[in-house]
């Protein structure tokens, strides 16, 4: 068959370990597929001691990243060194050098992207990011070209396994988040410093790129209301339960019509959702995106969303859409995000008091004569509705807590009410509040 | 932005139809997306009278097919009559044309699709079919471009709207196969004469497409072992809720290497399969398929399998597809079948006697002293031992029916304990089993 391509590896930990495993091991369905082999030519990594189990032979294997980018032999440079600094300037470096790059790095395209994308195409080379979002579920791809004919609607992921892993874990025995996280931490499910996946900057950084998929809407980051799980406590699983609801981390986008203005709702955080939706039943490390677009309804991408050959798998998948590129001439053919640069633009956020849900409210209150009714009054002021009240337990001289369910109810309107409650001396302890998503 | 590509239309049906509302509709989110616009110029149909609802402003409608496939305005024919005859000869002739072809036609496919991509191939155009399977679901193009750097191992199913329709309802009402049906005929949901969904036949033309993307297997659609629904009663749904099992029409593609030589497994049936998995939560007419990789491991997509706009959303993502490689230059530039056509080969298939797996089966007995003891007998003769057994009446003078669940046992032994059972004169009806699958 055809001539090989040439892959440098700049970064050989887990994933570019896995990248060079998945090469070597499925070269034959590689080459059957793709019509000419991938062959890796050259690994940098600073570290070229440890035994990675792995053949290198016949592979050039150094710490040096800038003659690898520079190396004629190199026809598609794989970024897996992660961060921002290093890996902006290596990328933009390899692209000068007019080298194809294929990188799993979200946090880099988050907050570089625009830029990345640019250079990538003046210098007439492709970037390919499959890996960045949803690990090996080709979610990237099938929303730039499998629903490329829809306007999208919303999207909800979930798309952090470390978070699915502890929340998963949370319902099923009841333990608290410090003891799960514990443990996640000791089985390698989460990092020793969590806070990247636990508070939702993972997430954030991934619903950048899903937003601008679905809507051409350049987002920043740092714009997105991220909330993390930290908060949440048992209890909430059990009532969660009682009301037919599950409790899982959500990246949401959804595009807001009005009279022709688009506005993106875009925010990460612990969502309740309905147990019989099929984004409920997506347990453990797993991810899941379901996209509804006008013309195709609902759908669901569903598969591993980390893990060594997971994300190999869309690395490498990556690996031969760009061979296949660079075969055809046809570099750029696609736009990375789905929308041409020129149509991919800045859209307004919808605050979060603008957003109209069921609300899941916890208060923690003295129950002395007349606090109920002065509660309900707040809400009842405030124009919300509640829908359920659990009380465990009564509790006049330690607090206890009430859960609310409230009907739909604008969240302005519902901190309001909170900010009322949360100053009543028989509130010993600041209210907390989830949102209920319907639509799934 | 560019110049526009021009589309011709042959079959102003319910998904052309669809096809045309979706183009006008989204022309603005196609133009951002594609960076030039498609326009339809020409629309073929035997029926030129009927108001499909449809502004055709500016595009020239009539019955002459002929004319349409050689319009130099014509860039992309789509495809849209249905059949094997009429429309395999009106594909070849706008190939030989070099007029590239969008269809979303699996009889024409899995019967002529060798025949087909050969030509386009000689042809330097393209044929893009991501409709044919799964609607608007882009599990083709998430086979062929995602999840390609895997060994697949197996494809679980359920593409036919139809009978997961009907499947659903008899799960929910409890009521007979007919009843059901005679309603999703009156609801549009099935076709007067139903034999092309109830008897699995669609669902083994879409499987020879899977099968093809999945191992580079050639099958031909007549091998591949097809059951139909129409001998599921309601008690089979009882049944299976009490084992934790769901009955859902699957389409399986396994594949099995032994000391290399691989051989397919290919078959079409009314299964039970864990009433946890997430395939047993896809319920009316709803489609998805579970592939398992050995990279990324266990993925499932779904989503719309059938209707108006859902099968227009993947007509037209393939439009923007086909734009953009006659754009580039590059039609050809994917293997349409995922493999390259000379690694597209014949792989023989699994006999059904082969199979391992739990079996549910339902005896019809006269309960007269003995007879259960012999039919425990022509089991265990087989080597087939049993898990449970579910007897709802005794019947002495009427025929009661017995369920039995296997423990794991070859196909092949399980119908020769059958054929024992059948062979009791207490035994008053032929027996029935349906295969359980485990691993979703």
């Amino acid at each position: 068959m055809g001539d090989s391509v040439g892959i440098g590896i700049v970064g050989l930990g887990t994933i570019g370990t896995g990248v060079a495993k998945l090469l070597h091991r499925n070269a034959s369905v590689i080459e059957q597929r793709l019509g000419q082999p991938l062959r890796v030519v050259r690994i940098a990594d600073l570290d070229t001691q440890t035994d990675r189990g792995i053949d290198l032979g016949g592979i050039r294997f150094d710490d040096d990243s800038d003659g690898l980018i520079a190396d004629p032999e190199v026809d598609i440079v794989v970024e897996l060194i992660g961060g921002y600094g290093v890996a902006r300037d290596l990328t933009l470096r390899a692209i000068a050098n007019g080298k194809h790059v294929v990188t799993a790095n979200k946090a880099l395209l988050a907050l570089h992207g625009r830029e990345l994308f640019e250079a990538a195409a003046q210098a007439g080379v492709d970037i390919a990011f499959e890996a960045s979002v949803g690990g090996g579920i080709p979610i990237l791809r099938s929303m730039r070209e499998g629903l490329s004919a829809n306007r999208i609607e919303s999207v909800h992921g979930i798309v952090n396994g470390t978070t699915n892993y502890v929340l998963s874990e949370m319902e099923e025995t009841g333990e608290a988040f410090e003891v799960v996280l514990k443990r996640a931490q000791d089985l390698g499910y989460a990092e020793a410093d969590p806070s990247f996946d636990v508070d939702g900057i993972d997430a954030a950084h991934k619903l950048t790129l899903l937003a601008a998929m679905a809507f051409g809407a350049d987002l920043t980051y740092e714009d997105i209301p991220t909330e993390g799980i930290r908060g949440l406590v048992p209890m909430d699983y059990e009532a969660a339960s009682q009301f037919g609801l599950k409790i899982k981390m959500l990246a949401i986008a959804k595009l807001r019509d009005e009279d022709g203005v688009e506005r993106i709702e875009a925010r990460v955080h612990p969502t309740m959702i309905p147990a019989e939706s099929l984004l409920a039943k997506v347990d453990g490390a797993m991810n899941a995106v379901a996209v509804h677009g006008d013309a195709v309804g609902p759908t669901l991408f569903y598969g591993a969303g980390a893990g060594e050959l997971p994300t190999a798998s869309a690395v490498v998948a990556d690996l031969m859409e760009v061979a296949r590129e660079i075969r055809r001439g046809s570099a750029g053919r696609v736009a990375p995000l789905s929308y041409v640069p020129e149509a991919l633009v800045k859209k307004p956020l919808v605050p979060l008091g603008e957003l109209e849900a069921r609300c899941y409210l916890v208060l923690t209150v003295l129950d002395r004569p007349g606090v109920l009714g002065r509660i309900a009054s707040a809400f009842g002021d405030h124009e919300i509705s509640i829908e359920s009240v659990l009380q465990k337990a009564r509790g006049r001289e330690t607090a206890v807590p009430i859960v609310l369910l409230t009907h739909p109810a604008r969240e302005a309107a519902v901190r309001k009410a909170l900010a009322v409650v949360d100053a009543m001396p028989e509130v010993t302890a600041p209210s907390r509040m989830l949102r209920i998503e319907e639509d799934l």
